[in-house]
C-alpha cells in the first residue's frame, strides 16, 4: 500500500473505528462534549501506554548516554519569562465584530487569500484583511478587530483566593523542566557531555484548533530530549539524532514510504530555534508534521542562567574549560503518534471466512510493540470443556502478556474483530487441544495457524515478539 | 528492623538523600522553588515508571476483570458540579487579619485546641477560635476572620480572553473521567458486571498544605480503579479488594510490620462514600494514610445520569434486570507511595570495606520490582582491557534491562552507591573475566558475590528478577 493508496482512507473512517472499538472517546461526551479534549478507552490507554514504554526503552533504557526526568506541570512563573513563552508564545487572532466568531489571522490569511504570512507583523495582517475586503467566513459581514495577539499558555493560580493568589501556567511544553534540572542532573547523576535527559509528560496549549481529530489537542503528552553538547558538535549531533528518530519510527512500525523530512524555513523557525526538521506522516488531510528535531543552541540554559543568577555553565573535565552546554531537541508527541500509528496501520483486504464467503477484512497492521493487546484466547466452541481449558491458558499468559479472552460468537467474527484491533496472534483452544494438549497460533497478518503444545507457549510467544 | 526503629529514621535523612542521588529536586529549585512542588529526577522518574508498571501489571494486565483507560486533565465542568466537588470538596480556611497568614482551620483548632472539628459547622469553628481567644501562631495578634470555605480546585480557562472563555478545572481525581465513559466501556468492550476500569493519571488540589516532602501535592498522580458490582454484592467485593490492595503492597516490597488499615468514622467520610478503608503506613511523622478503598454506592453514576440525562443503567443479561451499578474503589497516589517505598526500603547496618575498615552500610532494600535500576556493570579498575569488556557487558544487558555502568572512582564506593540508590545486582568484570569469561555478580543484601559466565548473565538476572 502506497502514500497515494493512503490517501483513500479517510479519517472518518479511522474517527469511527477508534470509537467503536475503545481507542479514543470524544471528551466528556456525555455532556456534549468539551472541544478538543479526547478520552482515551480500554485499547487505546494500552497503545499510548506501549507508545510511551517503547520510546523509554528505546531512547533511555538502552543508550548510555540518557537519564530520565519527570518534573511538574506548575513550574514558577519566571521559568516561561526565562524561557521566552511570556513574550513570544502567541496566536494572531482577529474577531468578526458582527457574529463574534473568532479565528487564527494567520490561517485565515493563509487559507482566504492565499497569502503567506510568514514574518507578517500584526499591524501587516490586519493592513491584509483590510484591503482584500474579506467577509467573514461565518456570517459574510466585513467588519473585522484588528489582530491580536493571545498567549497560548493555561493559566491558573495556586492559594485559595485568585486575586491575591500566585498566578501559574499549565506548562505548553515539558523541555523546561529538564532546563531548570540541568544543574541538579548534572550535580547527582554522574553524567558528562555529551548526554541527554529525556521525558514523558503532559503539555498544555490554549490553541483555536483546527479540528482533524486528536492531532491537534489543548492537552496532550510530549516525549522529549534534551541532549546536551559541546557548541561545534551541532551538526554532527543533529544528523545521529535525526537518524536516531526515524530509526525510532520504523521500530515501533512505521512504514518508509508515508514519512518524509522536512527542514523549517527561516521565518518558520521557532524563537528559540536555529535549526528545525519535522518528520511529515501523510495523514488522511495530507503531509502533516509528525515530531521534529530542533537545534535551541544555548538559548534555554543561557536565559535561565540570567534571570535565575545561577550558574548553569558545565565544566568540561577532558578540554579543562567551562562552557554553556548547546543542546539538540528530539521532540515527539504520543497522541500526533498514536494517530499516525493508527492511519499507519489500518488495511482493508479481500479475504474468505471461516464458511467460504468473500468478505473484506479490516486489519490493524500494528506492530507487535505497541500492539494494544499482544494474544487474543479463544476456545473455539463456548463448551465447558474447552472454556476450561482455554481459562487456565489466559490465566497463564496474563502474567506475561496483556491478552484479552473472548468466548462469544462465532471463531470467525472473534478472529476478525482481533484483526480490527490488530492483536498480532490469536490462540485457539479446540477438541484436538483435549486430547494433545496443543492448540493453533494464528498470525494477525499471514492468517497461518500452526499447532504448538501449552506447555511451550510462552516460550514460543516470546520469541515471536521478540523477533518481530 | 521494627516500626519502633522506623521512627529512628528521620524524613530528613530520606529528603537528602533523595535529593543527593538524584531521585527528588526541589520544584523550579533554581528560582528559589514553588510551594509544595518537586520534580523527580533521573531516579525518581525511574521508580515512579517502575510503581506504575507494577499497579498497571497487577491490577489491569494480570486480572481478566479490569481494562485500562486514559482520561482527559480538563473534563466538562458540569462533571464537577455532578461529582459533588464544586459544592463539597472544600477546606476550611482562617485569617489572621494582622499578618495575613492562612490556615487551615480544623488543623488549627486541632493542634491548638485539641477539639476534634469532625462535623463541626463554618460558624461553629469561628466560635471556638474566638472563644478560646486563640492567637496567631505567627505574629501572636488575636484578630481573625471568620472561617470560610475555599474549593480545591483549580480553575484555568479553555479560549484566549479570560472574560469571555469557558471556565474548567483542573481534575481534582481521576475517577470521574472513569464514571463519565462508563456508558462508552460498556458499549466498546464486552465487559460484564462485576468489572473494573483502571487509570493512571495526574490530580491537582489547591490545598494550603501542611509539608511533609512529598506525602501531600498540589500536583500528583492517581493509580485508581472503580470496580462495578450488583448493589447488594458490596460487601463482598470490599473484602475482596481490601486484600488485594494489601497484596499489591507486599508484591512491591511493603514490610507487613508498618502497615495497618482503618475505617473512616461517619464524619469523616467523604461526600460519597458510604464506607472507607485506609492503609496507613508508618511515616517518619507517624502513621498516616498511604491510600485507601471506598464504597462509593452508586452515587457518582445517578448524579451523572441525573446532570447529563443519559442512560447511564446496565443491563444485566443474566438476571435479565437493570440497574446503577454500585461501585468499589481501591485509590494509590503514586508519589505517596514512593515516599513509603523509600521511607520502608531505607536501612542503616554496620559494615566492614574492602580494606577492612568498618562503615555505616547505608541500603536502599527495595525490591527489584521497583528498583531504579536493576543491574550495574562495574570494571572492577579503569583499564582498558577490563572497560572493554564491561562496555560489551552493559550494551547486552540494556536490551534487557535498565542498568548503569560505572567505571569511576574505588569499586568499594561504586558498590556502596549501589547499595544506596537499592540497585539489587552489580555484575563486576575482573581479570578472571578475561581469562573464562565469567563475571561476578554481587546480592545488594546478602554481599554474596558469585561467578557466572557472561553467556548466561542475562538468563541468571532475568531468573533472579522472576523469583524475588
Amino acid at each position: 500500500m502506497d502514500a497515494r493508496h493512503a490517501a483513500t482512507v479517510r479519517l472518518e473512517t479511522i474517527v469511527s473505528l477508534a470509537k467503536r472499538r475503545g481507542f479514543v472517546y470524544p471528551g466528556s461526551e456525555i455532556y456534549g462534549g468539551l472541544a478538543n479534549t479526547w478520552d482515551f478507552g480500554p485499547l487505546g490507554a494500552e497503545l499510548k501506554r506501549n507508545l510511551k514504554n517503547a520510546w523509554w526503552e528505546y531512547f533511555i533504557q538502552r543508550r548510555e548516554d540518557m537519564v530520565g526526568l519527570d518534573g511538574g506541570i506548575l513550574l514558577h512563573p519566571r521559568v516561561w519569562e526565562a524561557s521566552g513563552h511570556v513574550e513570544e508564545f502567541n496566536d494572531p487572532l482577529i474577531d468578526c465584530r458582527r457574529c463574534k466568531s473568532r479565528f487564527r489571522a494567520d490561517t485565515l490569511i493563509e487559507e482566504r487569500l492565499h497569502r503567506s504570512t510568514e514574518g507578517l507583523s500584526l499591524d501587516e495582517m490586519t493592513r491584509l484583511v483590510q484591503e482584500a475586503n474579506l467577509a467573514c467566513p461565518v456570517c459574510g459581514v466585513r467588519d473585522w478587530t484588528p489582530v491580536r495577539k493571545f498567549n497560548l499558555m493555561f493559566r491558573t493560580f495556586i492559594g485559595p483566593v485568585e486575586t491575591e493568589s500566585t498566578p501559574v501556567y499549565l506548562r505548553p511544553e515539558t523541555a523546561q523542566a529538564i532546563f531548570v534540572n540541568f544543574k541538579n542532573v548534572v550535580q547527582t547523576s554522574r553524567v558528562k557531555i555529551p548526554f541527554g535527559i529525556g521525558q514523558i509528560g503532559k503539555a498544555f496549549r490554549n490553541e483555536i484548533t483546527p479540528g482533524n481529530f486528536i492531532f491537534r489537542l489543548l492537552e496532550f503528552e510530549q516525549m522529549e530530549i534534551e541532549y546536551f553538547i559541546r557548541p561545534e558538535m551541532w551538526e554532527e549531533y543533529f544528523d545521529h539524532w535525526l537518524n536516531e528518530m526515524g530509526q525510532f519510527l520504523r521500530w515501533i512500525g512505521f512504514k518508509p514510504d508515508r514519512l518524509r523530512t522536512r527542514e523549517h524555513g527561516p521565518q518558520e523557525l521557532s524563537h528559540y530555534s536555529r535549526k528545525t526538521v519535522d518528520f511529515e506522516y501523510f495523514f488522511p488531510f495530507g503531509w502533516k508534521e509528525l515530531c521534529g528535531l530542533a537545534y535551541r543552541t544555548d538559548y534555554d540554559l543561557r536565559r535561565h542562567q540570567e534571570y535565575s543568577g545561577e550558574d548553569l555553565t558545565y565544566f568540561d573535565q577532558e578540554r579543562n574549560e567551562r562552557y554553556i552546554p548547546h543542546v539538540i531537541e528530539p521532540t515527539m508527541g504520543v497522541e500526533r503518534l498514536f494517530l499516525a500509528l493508527l492511519c499507519d496501520a489500518y488495511d482493508e483486504e479481500p479475504a474468505v471466512d471461516v464458511n467460504g464467503n468473500p468478505y473484506t477484512r479490516v486489519v490493524l497492521r500494528f506492530h507487535p510493540r505497541v500492539a494494544p493487546y499482544k494474544v487474543a484466547v479463544l476456545p473455539l466452541l463456548r463448551k465447558p470443556e474447552l472454556v476450561t481449558v482455554a481459562r487456565e491458558v489466559a490465566q497463564e499468559l496474563r502474567q506475561y502478556f496483556r491478552i484479552e479472552y473472548d468466548e462469544t460468537q462465532s471463531i470467525g467474527r472473534r478472529y476478525r474483530r482481533q484483526d480490527e484491533i490488530g492483536t498480532p496472534y490469536c490462540v485457539t483452544i479446540d477438541y484436538q487441544t483435549l486430547e494433545d494438549r496443543t492448540v493453533t497460533i494464528r498470525d494477525r497478518d499471514t492468517m497461518q495457524q500452526v499447532r504448538v503444545p501449552i506447555s511451550g507457549l510462552v516460550e514460543e510467544i516470546e520469541a515471536r515478539l521478540r523477533s518481530a
